[in-house]
């Protein structure tokens, strides 16, 4: 068994969370229970800075992603999908189902959005109603400037999709400070929690939107309208929602207000900083093109030449007992990825971190100097005095 | 708060089932929990009394269902549902979404199906291709005879979806044996685990129909297809499973088969025989039209005359903090529901069932000899010596 | 396995004690544990009415019992012990390792001690420094006046133990109100904790009485001068806390002040009440020699002439899976007890007691009418409406 | 909170022992719990390499010693403690409480016993009956040659008692083995397990000098007799058991079987060389005036000249989330030590180790090479291949 898992989720969710997993599982129709569930939507809706409470769906966060788009995107609709690494791509797989055209704007998965790009296409293209974007995209370690491209979308009265999955919780993005209608994010990122729920915002004009499109499902799992109002006590729930993952969202969300948002997202983001110090000093490259793009959630590094991702990834996990990440689709086996999510969004993990994948490669006959990328992590924590 | 739950579903969870709620999360792509994932589905598999791996679904028994529907029946089809309660009515709203016709056999939601009506329809209509019925119709607390279907439907080539969620685990019935085809079950039943996973046998001719749908989901998470091979650890998850579920899933059929299946039926079977001895013991009436159909897993009771159901739960629960199950539906304020699965499925609940239902009744002025009732409830218990 | 516990302790653990129990057990000396050891004590101070924390020994409560016997009894010292039970009586065989005299007085083990008795011995014997009494003498169901004791005690300048292990935290008993200079209780009885602390409260005039005594231990898990401060961050553990024990105190004393003592106490008084009614209406006999002094926290019924009280426990367990306790030392074999502590201390557990009794009795070829006992049992609780 | 605990115990346990302390609290009576509690012995026993049930006392280890030295030593014996740290030295304050003579071999606390002054001294006190030795002197990290000791013991007919507390679990030390009479240990250190009980190997000769010994306590908590045969079902416990504790001891054996104790006692010795190499290669001492001596559980690390050790502990716990543990006694200040035990027995938090300590050092004005210090850790780790 692993000993430190720093994989990009699922993470391993903090003791609290744990203990609330191990609650007695409640009859879903008593009323404690929903008073328990109205309470945990409304503490979730005051993590993400609104009043809206968000549609708990019950499964993961590709739920979310795939309702929304059956959700929102009509018949007759044009969406702009913007491209910039393996998950905002899948996106677009969703979106093509239901639109009538999907544009897109794509960019080398090392690098992020130029809001100026998708300014130019929205004023090309006017007939574009539905924008999505994936603020962190996890395969790549890479964010997109999300709250200019959704200013340009308001703008233009453009609806946004934003994937926040592995971002909200260990960055500062909200819903509604990024002009977001739909905005989609997990428990079991950097929130610590467990992975069978997907929390989605959803704006008054999306359920505008929505309520206007026939093809919106219902009666469905993929449904975004059967949940709009299940938060309600005197709402019935339209299926048994997975009792004990909300209460492993209850306190995944309580513990994050009672650590204090900021805190939080200043720990990630120290990690992260850290993190990316240490892999540079140890003579590696990080996968993005500029450091100013990169994740305070995930780092992502480029495979030396003449190794292999899995076998670093093997080293790692075999001598020091320390997960991460691989690449995925087109991206597996050039990065390999370290989570700074939750628990373990911690200076001390960098150091782990980079041990383990410079010690790993050193291991396999590649070039890695450990101590100085030792240094350079404590160097950055020092700079955090 | 409940002190005692007694609803149909979902059951408090065993112990040992909250404990493994509480493993710590790991990483999905990780070995180890691939090989957990690949043992669990295993074990399930043993459950059903067969070799074939389910496919474990992220989502309640409702998502099996409903993908299901989406895999098997194919525009061309012809379906014929069996109606004997809501949800087998139910079905036929999401078969009726994919087939080319939908045939039903309805009888009054106090009854159960007739085998030898399904095969006067079979000759009947020679093109219908598949069938839909609900085991134990939980808002009925009635069974029908899905062994007798299943032959028929085997003997006409006709592809059988049985709905198991709330019997299997609590009796005597598994997919080979039935010849079902699809066979759709819960752990947050009879297994007394939690409510966040379905499991689905898929026969090899289900398979086979399905392979041939063009119109089968994948890439969805309705898609039954994409998490076929998910059990086998070198293949890579469609989406990230529910790892807290999994714990809890591999803890409950692990406390299933530990028990001994046999043992765990008798226990079903024996409270709700002794509940059914009490309720009629106090002078009230069981809902369904008679006792060789009603479940082992769930015991309805008739309304008495002249009281509202609401109020016999909500006295219920205020007195002496025992919850039962409303009706559902059609059924919605005509009988009251007491559920027996997993750790409740003991006799001595049979006792606090009859007890809270009966000393409800009478506060509220109605007629039950709670004294009476709970002599049955012994002498039940008594003949199981 | 047992399927309901109504034991006289330990009893059954909250759940949110038994998720407390499964907390990170942490380093001690950590500034984090130690004020969270002070938190927890000075919590448990507040459920005992006092402003004085507590001295929690790390072990059960006859931990408590032996260290305040050494701690506080001299070798001049003249002590009465009052002996209306196995307990009361145990206590002197502790107390007579340091005294110079022991002196008792000696009821029937149905019965409870008289006040006047305690006025007239302390009057004829000026020289008694100290008397020791139980309040709930848990083998016999009895429940001594030990309001009126501390009050003769306090006006003779006596010096008073009072072992209230099995009625704090279900009825009306706290240190000061009772003038106890020694008080000890337990988390695992009415709090519904875990078993392995001892909360001890002493007065001021008792620790300058231990002060004095050259023979009150130190440096020995007997100490209770050891552990005085060690609720003070500021204070080394004299040897290692149970942590995870504290854990669970911190949880059983927070869900008690959560709750409410006068509710606590309230439905812990319904249960025994309701439980005794059934048991006479089922023809059988109470215990004490009046009900006036029968325990709220336990009911002790005498065993039928003819039957053995280990069968009756057998029987019960077997056919219902309802587990009482025997009685002690020289009541083994005379009575059955029923305990109403914590979790179970709630109406619906004296019909599940009274007919788990009763049927077990019948099935042994006993008298005992069921029917009449549940009927006693809800006019009790109707009673309480 | 802290991040990492690295302390010599309590020691964070495994998830496994989490999750057994929260599994339900039984009644001690009941057979399935008596059936528990043999089997958590004899579990025991086999891992400590033994066919007699160890005694398993209520409290943490000091109680085991405090209780051996109250039954085994009696008014006429001459005892020989071994004093090669803080612990060794302190058990000779129990020891003298029941001694006639305490004779007492001592080095300085940095240095171990040598087995030729013991043999020497045997020889010249042929009175001596006892001996006490400490195998690993915690507050030092030094482990004492308990395997020769024993065997000159033997060959002179003494009985020894050996606190193996912070060592069994993690080093190959086994009752038997070392000739130890009384052999005293704790889950709750190398084990990973829970901090509230004791465990107490007591061989054939050492029950016959107790059973002769008219002092040895019974009727206490301090009593070894009264809980010599609770492990057997047909036994009653004196007292109560600690039921949550036990749990926690069933999982933590089991665990440390599970696993191979071979396996865990290597990866206890690797992380220990791994992380003494990193101690020295940053330019620090070690506090032990020789390797050979080192404890294979905790490391001690000298406190640099001109700074003080608090400040070094708080500073990594402050920047890191390192917890270490203080020197204790005549010890504090003088070093730090890092523990090894249980689950942080893994070589990758020596790397936490030595960077958290070094870095502490270098932010406060030291120095310390970390570079070189993690260089020489994963050198050591790679040696290990």
């Amino acid at each position: 068994s692993p000993i430190i898992t720093l994989s990009a989720g699922p993470v391993d969710a903090y003791p609290v969370v744990l203990r609330a997993l191990s609650r007695p599982v409640t009859y879903d129709f008593d009323p404690s229970f929903q008073k328990f569930y109205e309470s945990t939507v409304l503490k979730t809706a005051e993590s993400l800075g609104t009043a809206r409470p968000p549609v708990i769906l019950q499964g993961e966060p590709v739920l979310g992603l795939e309702a929304a788009a059956a959700a929102l995107i009509g018949a007759d609709d044009v969406v702009l999908n913007l491209a910039s690494g393996e998950y905002g791509k899948g996106f677009g797989f969703w979106a093509a189902r239901h639109c009538r055209e999907l544009v897109e704007i794509e960019v080398p998965y090392d690098d992020a959005i130029d809001p100026e790009a998708v300014s130019d296409m929205l004023k090309a293209r006017p007939d574009i109603r539905i924008l999505s974007v994936c603020h962190h995209d996890t395969p790549s370690g890479t964010v997109n400037p999300v709250r200019e491209i959704g200013a340009i979308c308001r703008a233009h009265d453009v609806l946004t999709i934003v994937d926040a999955v592995s971002s909200f919780g260990g960055m500062d993005v909200h819903p509604e400070d990024v002009n977001a209608d739909i905005f989609v994010t997990s428990p079991s990122k950097c929130l610590g929690g467990s992975t069978g729920l997907c929390i989605v915002h959803v704006s008054e004009r999306a359920w505008a939107k929505i309520d206007a499109n026939p093809a919106a499902p219902t009666g469905s799992v993929l449904s975004l309208k059967d949940w709009r109002d299940a938060w309600r006590p005197d709402v019935l729930f339209p299926f048994t929602p997975s009792v004990s993952e909300i209460h492993a969202l209850d306190a995944a969300v309580q513990n994050y207000l009672d650590e204090g948002p900021e805190a939080v997202w200043a720990r990630h983001a120290l990690t992260a900083r850290a993190c990316r110090a240490g892999v540079r000093a140890m003579g590696l490259d990080l996968w993005p093109v500029r450091e100013s793009i990169c994740a305070d959630t995930a780092t992502t590094v480029r495979v030396p030449a003449g190794l292999e991702d899995a076998a670093i990834r093997q080293e790692a996990r075999r001598r020091y007992g320390v997960v991460f990440s691989a690449g995925r689709g087109s991206l597996l086996g050039k990065l390999v990825r370290i989570g700074h999510m939750g628990p373990v969004a911690r200076p001390i993990y960098a150091v782990v971190a980079v041990t383990a994948l410079g010690g790993a490669i050193a291991a396999l006959g590649g070039r890695a100097d450990v101590g100085a990328g030792v240094e350079a992590v404590l160097a950055a924590i020092d700079g955090a005095e």
